[in-house]
């Protein structure tokens, strides 16, 4: 991986930064976020414009340039990639670390006085505007909206925004139908008070109406807002993407149908005037709900008076908990998946350990064609981490030509890899040896496994926010000194984002709602030797109600349950390290991956995999 | 306990809300904050307007007071004594309950249209003023500051504002002369780029000043105030305490100084026009320094553009971490008050069991006169938690002639006490069976002990925050279906107050400072059944480096040393229950008691209460 070289591209942004031809003013820092004007973590290409500029090309980072500097922020995933992929004209700020500013202290360090900073309006979300405007304003410079984006001005060849085919799930698949869906949005809007909802989020426009697209690679979403009123249903949405008949019957667009439920198609890019003829209309006491990470543009469209915004939206949140339909989808998902990685790791097996000729590239591919032979396949999830060696070191390390490394008897390999199926979303790290593992490599996977382990089998009241189980993954590695830099895990979405909201475990967030029967995250503790390994076992696991002895004040507690169902590999675990509870945990685990995995084998007629799994699920034995 | 008949008391408190000699226009609301105009914990009797209006004297709680209603909210610890203190008129709001409305959300459902709500201006934090303020404003009503306090105009036999001699601290007990911290504080001023600094809360004056006093019970603090700006030290203090030659001499008033350190001493109640006067004469730029959690009143003293407000100001963070004088004294306070307790629970095994004639409060009493035969003994450091069988589900319960019980051999006894010692401050909590505990009993202790420990013992890194160690020490009873409505536990003053900032362990705050070497905290889970009986073990510790098998990033680790060295009662702990590191814990734990406490006792002579620490720190065994 060699760096982007960024001068000549420095030079043109700083020349338009000062260009009456798109700024009013000139300004001395212009802000590039990651996101796109739907705050998605995944971005199609023509919204990449933080990496066109820097060549950093992570999932999460802010580019800062000023007249002298250019400056990246990003977290501890993305350290040792960012500096790789970066070069000297770049500063990299390691967020988490205690002496990194910033992005406001930082600008009010460098920028002289009364300065102004540009951003996007539509690409930065209304709460980070905000916060950013307010430490600004309050060192005496000015945070001001470019309408247009300065990245585009430079980038002569960027990509058309894609307007993919849609595909229509039916309640099968996700339970509720959409009509639903706006019946129960529209009560939680009655609680409220408020008269209009704009969906601004991809995911959520995507679940409301139970529509997946493919405009994202990854995420199945297509690009579109949604505007929902008492009595109106407004979709805004390019393309002759509503012109398809399946379409058109799901959204029931040429019925007859009860004028609440007609829903109105109108162009992509009219959401904001029309926004603003909502915004113009209100009478007192009118208000228009919407997240708080919606973009600065659509936020001030509405009058400050007339806003209602949250951290998450009612979709954010009834998104989450998944219902029965979407429950068994991802248990169904997540068998294919552990079919397609039994396969895998039992080729693996054959192909590293006698001929050496399996790349990280090439494992990826596999691993992508046996997931492809399962039934209501779409594509991958996020992009397959498949790594070796130091390369797993990087945390979201993605395989290129350059970096490409080889599997050995020598090296751990780390693979973290998902897929969509039109039934469910799946997202597995699994961390192999092929050879003999290191005493230490083996101590230091054992107490990721601990980390794992404490959370999967954690018992925790109702009510419970994901970020107070953050510390029981980490509390085997904190007593030997060890730790890892990236939160414990994610909401998963049903045939949607594999990372959604508003629920995780994380040490990071505090603002997490409370994990609820039916909610799905992962659970991957890792750790990292930079330039020599990385590990990290990752399953993803259903909130579930918990039996207990006692139920102190009636509260109820919940649990997890795997549905993930990939064999650990016990060759890397030290038995001596685990306490009997956590063997007998590995071991019930095992011989439920035994039962539901072998039987899906078995009944696909993978014989030789079906052989693996057994092999690989063999009891552990402790000496106690 | 019978609650206060607060029918009068309303009925005047509401005509005063509607008379134009104290509010320029009627208020439909008034707010009873729990603190004074320093925001303590623990108040002055003229300022417990509060519990005067309402009866319930917790030391925390917001009473709201409407035309039609009257509204308490407090948490967790308090929902049975405010229940207990408050009359029919009263409205129990249990915050942290999840149906429980906000004071805000409950003010907008209740009020009128266009509705004043009126504070006291000094009484209420800056923060809460803005919170409160905005939330009322976006529902069209608006917050006002109604200057004179009025509960003080209904309040006929208030008691005077105390003003009591000063005590002077030399270095053998501070480490630090007042000269180096103010030193220090303005090199943290300069850093921040703030010409002055307002010190609001009374234990910072103190510790700044190396000063205490006791016109506050429990909280060895004076009413004062000090504006330290980068030449000048003015402090606001009333009486004739600066009379005393051992305080004018510790302070140097009379000596020919350098400016700079020179005291200029002005009367309590200028603070107001003084910052003013301060504010008026900033230029642009030139910012004063205030905590956010200071007064509405003495914020709004300092125009906006000037103000530079922090959660937590440099005096807190720096008194947090003690110096070694400062441990050294909080260690041999903590010995001479567990040499009070082994006389006390030997006195109490001698008089219950065969007796039964001991109270509550006697049992108080006796533990204070135990104390009060110490060196250095000041006061006790809050109001003494003797509470036997349900009393002991009281959380802050405090024995008074209604409720006190018998101690007996059938029911379980909780003590948590502490006192101020001229070397430091104690709080300890124990739990004692004197008959035979029963199962469930041992079990519930059991549980808590295993919380206890997991805090206790942990390892984690630097730069850690408290809150993210709270689950360890819920995790045992979480499993079994049980939880505590209450925090793991606050910073401790060094001879100061017992409840202290900027660190903790609770799941309820994020904003907490990072735990570091020398910062001394309390660790006190509970378990407690309404009606029945009340379990906590409570630890004062110490954080020390911990030597790690490896180091992380060269990040290093901290851990908790002990500083309370007192038995816990081994016949409440079901062995079985403890794995074979609990197990090591207790006994190692005890054998420290003895040998430390045990030489003191031997040392005052104290032989039959040596005998029976001998006896309750036998090893535990525990067959596997």
């Amino acid at each position: 991986m060699s760096p982007k070289i960024t001068t000549e591209l420095l030079k043109q942004l700083r020349q338009v930064m000062k260009s009456p031809k798109y700024v009013q003013e000139p300004v001395q820092a212009y802000i590039v976020p990651s996101g796109d004007a739907h705050q998605s973590e995944y971005i199609a290409p023509c919204d990449c414009r933080r990496a066109f500029i820097s060549g950093f090309d992570g999932s999460a980072g802010t580019a800062i340039v000023t007249e002298q500097y250019a400056a990246m922020w990003t977290d501890g995933r993305y350290f040792l990639q960012a500096a790789h992929q970066m070069d000297n004209n770049w500063t990299l700020m390691k967020m988490g670390l205690k002496d990194t500013p910033t992005q406001e202290d930082w600008l009010v360090s460098v920028l002289p006085e009364g300065s102004k900073v540009g951003v996007d309006p539509f690409i930065i979300p209304a709460d980070q505007w905000k916060r950013m405007s307010k430490a600004l304003r309050s060192a005496g410079h000015d945070l001001v909206p470019v309408k247009e984006n300065l990245i585009d001005t430079i980038w002569t060849d960027c990509p058309q925004r894609p307007c993919k085919p849609l595909i229509t799930l039916d309640l099968s698949y996700t339970g509720v139908s959409w009509r639903d869906k706006i019946v129960a949005l529209r009560s939680k809007m009655a609680e409220r008070k408020v008269l209009w909802f704009v969906v601004t989020a991809l995911d959520e426009v995507a679940w409301l109406f139970n529509l997946r697209g493919s405009d994202v690679e990854y995420n199945p979403v297509f690009f579109a807002y949604a505007v929902i009123g008492m009595n109106t249903i407004r979709l805004f949405i390019d393309g002759d993407r509503m012109m398809d008949p399946a379409v058109r019957e799901h959204l029931q667009l040429d019925s007859t149908m009860e004028p609440e439920f007609k829903i109105q198609v109108m162009p992509y890019g009219s959401i904001l005037s029309e926004l603003q003829a909502v915004g113009a209309g209100l009478s007192p006491k009118e208000k228009v709900w919407l997240s708080d990470k919606a973009s600065y543009a659509l936020t001030e469209a509405i009058p400050k008076a007339y806003r209602y915004l949250t951290p998450y939206t009612p979709i954010c949140i009834a998104k989450a908990v998944k219902n029965a339909s979407e429950t068994e989808g991802m248990r169904r998902a997540h068998i294919k998946d552990a079919v397609a990685l039994c396969e895998l790791f039992n080729w693996l097996e054959k192909e590293v350990v006698p001929k050496g000729t399996v790349t990280e590239i090439i494992a990826a591919d596999k691993a992508e064609e046996f997931r492809s032979q399962q039934k209501d396949f779409v594509e991958l999830s996020f992009a397959t981490i498949s790594s070796t060696g130091p390369n797993g070191a990087i945390i979201h390390y993605k395989p290129v030509p350059e970096t490409n490394r080889t599997l050995s008897v020598n090296e751990i390999y780390l693979l973290d890899s998902g897929a969509q199926y039109k039934d469910g979303t799946t997202d597995v790290t699994r961390t192999m040896h092929f050879g003999t593992p290191s005493a230490y490599e083996k101590e230091c996977f054992t107490y990721v496994l601990k980390g794992h382990i404490a959370v999967s089998a954690a018992i925790f009241p109702n009510g419970t926010k994901g970020h107070l189980l953050d510390s029981f993954a980490r509390s085997a590695l904190w007593d030997c000194g060890l730790d890892y830099l990236h939160g414990t895990g994610h909401g998963v979405g049903s045939f949607l984002n594999v990372h959604e909201g508003p629920c995780g475990i994380s040490y990071k967030t505090f603002a997490d709602e409370p994990l609820e029967a039916g909610m799905i995250v992962s659970d991957e503790p890792g750790y990292y030797e930079d330039g020599s390994f990385g590990i990290r076992i990752e399953n993803v696991v259903l909130v579930i109600p918990a039996e207990t002895k006692y139920n102190f004040k009636n509260r109820g507690s919940l649990t997890f349950e795997p549905l993930t169902l990939v064999p650990i590999q016990t060759k890397m675990i030290d038995v001596n390290l685990l306490t009997q509870k956590e063997c007998n945990w590995v071991n019930d685990y095992h011989q439920k991956c035994r039962e539901v995995i072998g039987a899906e084998l078995e009944r696909q007629g993978r014989h030789e995999a079906l052989r693996w799994l057994i092999r690989e699920t063999e009891p552990l034995i402790r000496v106690p």
